[in-house]
């Protein structure tokens, strides 16, 4: 009998596996799997679980490779939700709980299409990589990266993968991710001289030149887009001094951009050009400002060709909406697994996701399903 | 036998009138001047304790004011002090208390020099009317400016007053504060919209305006100084967003502008630039801007002439020292009695006011005091 995405989703959103917690989703996943024929692995790292999943020769010349997450973001303020956030009811045509979209329905229709498969097919130079982490919702540092890092060591190799988080902004099918922009936090410190607003000869005001520094990044045009991505984005995120006195020259002022780059740009490339602006204010006004970089992700892009078009295929074929091809959006584990193989991104609406009241219409989940199992036997067709 | 300014000094220190505690300072001073031939009022305001004293008639010609403040600011820690700080303890040829530079040796200074002319002279034509505030270090909404009100109401008129402040950086008798600068405090918070940086197109980021404004701002010269005053300089206090997430764009942020501005500029004038530059960028990011103004005190000048002069020549005369004739520095009540008449703060030396272990010289108080009984000789003469 086939596995029912629609129970599976059930059955893992009563799992309360608030990041990074497991909460028996992995264990769950990991039984079903191996039911179906996959050798499974549990590659926990640092107390984060991750599932490593495989059917078919390690060998295999095409391996088609499916991850996701079952770890999801806390509840908040459980009155304010309308149903229990771990009970994974189905009402009105919908599926509500935390991780209902993001991502247990994901994982669940992945799961049961592969199973589908597996239980039906015998490999003939075929395999099937299934990679599930605790941790996507958290730091990410041992989740999907410690699960290719895995990979790499035992000798496991995706030919492509598709990542199933939601991509749909609104409609089911509408949207497919064929990359993401990166993501680059810069942290700037400028050190004045404190004193007293009076005896201004006697300070050294911090905040205009930060100011100055914040208004000049904010101005810059950093480009107009590329052939696949929207145009990078700067943004100032927070400007704090803390200083209640209105007699008192503050002695230092912090401010945090983050930048969402396109191909254009490289993590490098941006960190060079905010020091070169804030060496630049600071030799003019003889503020001192530190600088530090955190970058979260390159930007990347799988190009089109045959894994994009079955992608876009199967979604036309299921749901009757020819999907976009996009790059917008934040981030995912997609930033890791594009250094391993090309890597698409498709799932549900995203709308609910992270709110309360998450749900899902139940039909989206069998849609879904129905995408991965088109996307399966073209891909080994 | 003459009233020792010293030991009315000490006395004062031993009375704990943190501000606007009166705590015995002014019930002791009411008894010293009323034994001297003055006619004294209290006149106190919401629970602000002041008082009001006057030598000689209401409708002479001349009189001499004086006017200082007997309340002090906290102690703070207290562990730190090394001597008692309402002790009022004389060691090393210092004087030790909170209050024993400011301005408590002041008020002594210049009740003892009344005092003495008034046990040696009689009236003729002429008066002096000395007022003394318990509320000079706080809001100072029912201090002086009560005092000033009384005087209004009472058809006492002072022809001339001197504010018994610390007006010396370094030196005894360098500095004669013949006006003051004005203050005014511009409180600015720009509205955008929150959102998740990776969808500015959902967001508007109000930091870069505001950064911008305030950046312009600083970069704005007011002007080149006046003939008796300092270039006006505006210093922005604080800049505030408060937002720890990197990938949100935050709803709102804050920041604080003092200028302290001579006498090109009024509060008023001050305020219109300063919404016209808002106003300005508002229309050009279409982030909303709300400002409003505080204005402490506008700027005012008592041009040199024969009050000025006598005032210098008092100070070298005791001193040996000749004066600057100054506009520098923080603002004093002197900014509500020059709507009153014409206003000359000189004093001691202002090093450890308000700092831990405050302490005055001993001969400068002696030496204060001289300086205001020529003054008041010179002045009747």
């Amino acid at each position: 009998m086939a596995l029912d995405p629609v129970e599976l989703t059930s059955a893992l959103v009563r799992c309360p596996s608030v990041t990074p917690l497991e909460a028996g989703a992995l264990e769950l996943l990991e039984k079903t799997l191996s039911e179906a024929g996959f050798s499974c692995v549990r590659v926990d790292r640092n107390g984060t679980p991750n599932l490593f999943a495989r059917w078919g020769d390690k060998a295999a010349p095409r391996t088609l490779g499916f991850n996701g997450h079952t770890d999801v973001v806390p509840v908040g303020d459980e009155a304010v939700w309308t149903v229990d956030p771990f009970g994974g009811e189905i009402k009105d045509g919908k599926l509500w709980g935390r991780g209902a979209t993001d991502m247990k329905s994901g994982v669940a229709a992945f799961v049961a299409a592969a199973c589908d498969y597996t239980t039906r097919n015998q490999p003939d130079e075929t395999a099937i990589i299934i990679s599930i982490t605790g941790d996507e919702e958290g730091d990410a540092t041992d989740g999907s990266i410690a699960l290719l890092d895995y990979m790499e060591e035992a000798g496991e190799k995706m030919s492509v993968c598709l990542v199933g988080e939601p991509t749909c902004p609104n409609t089911m099918g509408e949207m497919i991710k064929i990359g993401r922009r990166g993501s680059i936090t810069g942290y700037f410190t400028a050190h004045g001289t404190q004193g007293h607003v009076a005896y201004p000869h006697q300070t050294l005001n911090p905040v205009p030149a930060l100011a100055k520094l914040m208004s000049d990044l904010s101005e810059h045009c950093l480009d107009q887009g590329t052939e696949h991505f929207d145009p990078s984005n700067l943004e100032v995120t927070t400007f704090d001094v803390g200083n209640a006195a209105t007699n008192v020259v503050p002695a230092t002022a912090q401010a945090t951009v983050n930048i969402r780059f396109n191909d254009a740009h490289s993590g490098a490339s941006l960190s060079d050009w905010m020091r070169a602006k804030a060496k630049a204010v600071s030799e003019k006004t003889g503020v001192a400002i530190d600088v530090s970089f955190q970058i979260s992700g390159e930007s990347f892009l799988t190009p089109p060709g045959r894994f994009v078009d079955l992608v876009a295929e199967a979604v036309a074929k299921s749901t009757g909406v020819t999907p976009e091809l996009s790059t917008t959006g934040g981030t995912s584990d997609a930033r890791f697994i594009k250094n391993h193989c090309p890597v698409v991104e498709f799932g549900l609406v995203g709308k609910t996701m992270h709110k309360v009241d998450e749900h899902v219409e139940v039909a989206h989940i069998t849609a879904l399903k129905d995408v991965y199992s088109s996307l399966i036997g073209d891909y080994f067709a």
